[in-house]
């Protein structure tokens, strides 16, 4: 622990994805003097016509 | 909030996600007053190999 | 399934909660013609300190 | 109840997915006496890219 | 991984949580041979006025 | 999006928590350019007889 599960739009780069889990890592150890070797990070990604906001699907407001 | 976390099984329309994504957030709407533009929905499939109901896969019993 | 899995504030009656059930269970029938016995809807509460908006607890942005 | 929600590595066989099923859903049942019938599993697959031990993806640990 | 995300119904002792935790620790190992050191198991208790089933409240089916 | 949900182990201070959601935030910004006022952070804590490691519940293995 902590882990931490990120969910968001599909369509990002595997360097951006590196940088959520080591970025998001940092802000865990930082934020609750978590062990580095402890923290996991999941990120799983939302096709914009699976998301909605509002009511409205992603897609429909153009993200 | 509310965010709504919805998994359903694999193959459904973009139009049938569009309507889980309207209608419950019309649901959380009414059910406890959430503000429209607050509430978030989020769905995720599941392949028919991956579900699994009394020990078996949803696939075996042909759903 | 479906199952629904819906976090929302802390502080709800009994009764809302039950609202929530009904309502995104008939939500989810409506929208993807799921039979009524096999949907699932789990809410888990989250404390004003434990959700945050644009960096900022919900606690602190009067919520 | 009980729903168990199995985030793993992506890549395993449908015969190794059912095996999670079957066997998680032995666990449950013997852990908490319960019944056969209420158990759901949802096996969600990750890819190496996005899952992070101690910062780094687990493609770049090799795993 | 595997991470295993257990939502139960409230009310077991901590001698059934640490029997959940064994033995999906022991199915996750068979199944996909995972190395023991690496699985975690999450228990996320749920009270019977917070889980639906077929648009009922397990409290009100009696559960 | 995105959306964070992170478990941890219970017992954290209400500042610490606010600072998780602060710098989440600030790490998901700077990872992926997410405009600020879209991030989500939802935390839950986990008592330490229902987390597990290696088939072991945390609180014998003295977290």
């Amino acid at each position: 622990m902590p882990i931490a599960h990120i969910h968001m739009m599909e369509g990002r780069t595997d360097e951006q994805k590196a940088a959520v889990i080591e970025k998001v890592t940092d802000a865990l150890c930082e934020a609750v003097d978590a062990p580095r070797q402890n923290v996991r990070v999941l990120i799983q990604e939302v096709p914009n016509t699976q998301f909605g906001i509002g009511g409205k699907t992603a897609k429909s407001l153009g993200r």
